[in-house]
């Protein structure tokens, strides 16, 4: 745990130095849970949302895209149901005046009976070494039990409540653990209530006129609105997907966890329109495509599961997550959801016109059902960033940070050092860039040592080093330095533009 | 005129019956001056920000990217100027009690008187034939210079009185004018005052404790704040540049032209910053080279022209607007500011940070110049959509409609068409897809004969059609079709991607 928290400080303190994640108007002491991508940040979030889209669209001929706006018809989000139903329970504590999510104050105090529970355990293996056996163990320890039993009964309770929208029983519940506000310690609470997390502004001039807006808070609306549009101009038949990336908006109260639960993120998202009743078929092949999409990264098979909802949203027949193990362990990275007619349905009652496909082959019209993959591009750039920061050590006994993103995502390419600032050196080193820049993001270091360069460009995550020296001059051959094995090959000069695109071309990759 | 208008609504038609571009939340009767990227709306927009990127970013060793986020500190805007100053001149009818910008009902007003002394020219060259001289004719003709002369004095004291905040003057040149609501003819109106152009929205969970934030009316403040963060985690040296593409948000009360003024809306803008006293020689630079940008596309010079502002903006010491010819004329597709150090000098004063680089060559820290391009990603692609649609007339008298979008940015590089639906072509044809579209956004058509699909894939804009017929089966050749001179080449199936590749790739378009 502490070695998890260690790492996460390093993730955001290294997404700092590196350019890739600032605060958000830092200058102005940021905005709470809303960051910025610096010149790194820009071109892996870019390159991640790039890689999603080929795989996605460009690779599939039954799936397009759609590039909707952020604004949308207030109707739609009654017809989603977020106007009615997308709330936290919020309480507020009355001496401090501090305001918290409810069923995050009783998360953490289950949390705690969890890591009561761990404490047990790892107390009792130090003690008995390696006889410990840990399955016996807490099956059978008392303490252990109990406090396992409690935190089960208290989301249990908690999760029924919430459900049955019987809020005065959650605040019960707080009352009755004794949950204090963990800045002051006061336990006099208000009641909870729901707070809707949709952002809302005024569109036109006056109080009067205006229209009331949302923020969407996620982009599948902007794809069931426009169904019919895409599915007619684009002659498309069943089954087909639209796919989408863009930002949404979701005004969260506790928002934490660096760039994992921003206040402003950006989704991936695609809907692919089935016939009723194939889609569980769909939906087990999207969770193994969208499985294999990751695994295609290679950040390593054991660094995700999924996650099969037991408790479904009202709108599915079936959902899992593909979980990642973050920094601060395995949670939601992309969802997969059997989203039945729900939507279209929702849509065609509020707006009173049909959203139907008329299938040739059973010679009827229906509402499609939708299985949608929906992953956030942030958490996203956290997963790749965060499984690919490495402190690594040495034959030598030292250690080296290094940034092992995939090539494919890294955001510059290739930098080109001429070991030395004369000689012609710098010279060959530009034409070298010149004719590379036009294919690849490029980067040009003449600073320092050699071998200290060679550590800037691990750290900052560029996965090949090309080093002009004064051989160089003679048998027009340059150092290739790979910055995952650290491995060095003199090759010519006219292959280098070969040799990155065998290495970075999304062909290459998606074959390799 | 009547040419340009009707044209205009070929283009608007044209966009939503190929799937370009679709009035947003339609199902709900639309969001007012909000449009939807549909499936090829959706890849022209991205082929188009991938242009810019790759120009601007990739290829320029010194500029490099930024994504900052919509929400900013609201202190931001205040020291942008935008809190005080970013305001329309309204004024209400107070009969209909509809809404108008001032000063359009004016420049509508000016306009009229312009199109009197269009119609005097036109009726004099009718009357006159070879004969007519018009430039004698409009220097001469008192009626034309009657017109001329009341057109300029109404556009000068209108654009005095704004400028002098004088809006009790605005009020009294609409009413000595005589202007009435357009909709009614009432001339009751009430005085003229200043609307805020922002969106606001509150973060937060009540009244009480929420923060007042705006949407972002420009994407450059993002990259102002962030200046130094850049600058030092990426090392940069005067001179550079900062890029960035994003969403913008404008409270506009009279949105009109389709796209090309939107409520919400996508910017492309680099920020370059330079030593003070060199932003004038930099500013030329910018201009030339982001009118060679425009020119690389092969529109036409034509449709192009620099409009160098007189009258400048408080930030700025030089200003140009690269306009274009959009089918209502030419208007601003991209400027170029010279904004000095006002943006910079501003977030100083109100953060009390320091914003300055130290310059090892002069031995002196200083607040850096800027050089700002931005250009409208949705203008843009206006600008592109509205030049390529063609009605044109063919040798053997008929007429095809042809979308010439310059291939590098075309939604659908190549369709791929067995000529019919059996005899194992279409399994050929799914052999070159599974081939090919790795590199390349493809689609395959096999409905209705092979030249009614060619005008398919023409009026949507497809540069090439490849097409498999039986002689294929024998020789491995198949046919290619070039959008614009319907010229046929018989070429090898394993041609195809290098083909392709030469026709389309970055590298290839940069340097034919």
């Amino acid at each position: 745990m502490a070695q998890q928290e260690d790492h996460f400080k390093k993730v955001i303190s290294h997404a700092k130095e590196y350019g890739y994640i600032f605060g958000s108007s830092e200058i102005y002491d940021g905005l709470s849970a809303v960051y910025d991508y610096g010149q790194n940040g820009a071109e892996l979030k870019k390159n991640i949302r790039d890689y999603w889209w080929k795989s996605m669209v460009q690779m599939h001929e039954n799936i397009v895209g759609l590039d909707a706006s952020i604004f949308m018809h207030p109707t739609t989000w009654k017809a989603s149901g977020h106007v009615d139903a997308f709330n936290d329970p919020l309480i507020d504590n009355k001496d401090s005046k501090k305001r918290y999510r409810a069923d995050v104050l009783i998360e953490d105090y289950a949390e705690k009976l969890n890591q009561k529970a761990e404490k047990e355990i790892a107390k009792a293996k130090k003690r008995f070494g390696d006889a410990f056996n840990e399955e016996e163990f807490v099956t059978t320890n008392p303490r252990v039990l109990r406090y396992r039993e409690e935190q089960e009964t208290v989301l249990k309770r908690m999760a029924r409540s919430l459900e049955a929208e019987d809020l005065a029983d959650v605040k019960a519940l707080i009352e009755e653990l004794g949950i204090a506000d963990p800045d002051t310690g006061s336990k006099n609470w208000t009641d909870v209530r729901q707070f809707n997390l949709m952002f809302g502004t005024k569109l036109g001039a006056s109080a009067e006129t205006a229209t009331d807006l949302y923020l969407r808070p996620e982009t599948a609306q902007g794809i069931f609105v426009n169904f019919l549009n895409v599915q007619k101009t684009g002659r498309m038949k069943i089954p087909f997907g639209i796919a989408q990336t863009g930002k949404a908006f979701r005004n969260e109260i506790v928002a934490r966890q660096f760039i994992f639960r921003m206040r402003e993120f950006e989704q991936m998202e695609m809907q692919f329109f089935v016939r009723p009743g194939e889609e569980l078929k769909w939906y087990e092949h999207w969770k193994e495509t969208r499985l294999n999409w990751h695994l295609s990264l290679g950040l390593g098979k054991e660094n995700y599961r999924f996650h099969d909802h037991e408790k479904l949203a009202h709108y599915a027949n079936a959902a899992a997550d593909i979980e990642f193990n973050f920094p601060f362990g395995f949670k939601e990275l992309e969802g997969i959801h059997s989203r039945t007619d729900f939507d279209l349905k929702a849509h065609e009652a509020h707006s009173g016109k049909k959203l139907q496909f008329f299938d040739h082959e059973l010679n009827e019209s229906y509402v499609p059902y939708v299985v949608e993959t929906s992953i956030g591009l942030d958490r996203m750039f956290l997963a790749v960033f965060s499984q690919s920061l490495e402190e690594e050590e040495l034959e030598n006994g030292s250690t080296r940070t290094v940034l092992k993103l995939p090539a494919i995502l890294a955001p510059v390419k290739a930098a080109i050092l001429p070991l030395v600032k004369k000689d012609g050196l710098p010279e060959v080193a530009q034409k070298i860039i010149d004719d590379l820049k036009y294919d690849f993001n490029v980067a040009y270091d003449e600073k320092d040592a050699v071998g200290r360069r060679y550590r800037r460009q691990d750290a900052a995550g560029t996965p090949f080093c090309i080093t002009v020296d004064h051989d160089t001059l003679e048998d027009e051959c340059v150092t290739i330095r790979d910055r995952d094995t650290m491995e060095q090959k003199r090759v010519k000069i006219s292959e280098l533009s070969t040799i990155l695109h065998q290495k970075i071309d999304f062909k290459h990759w998606m074959k390799h």
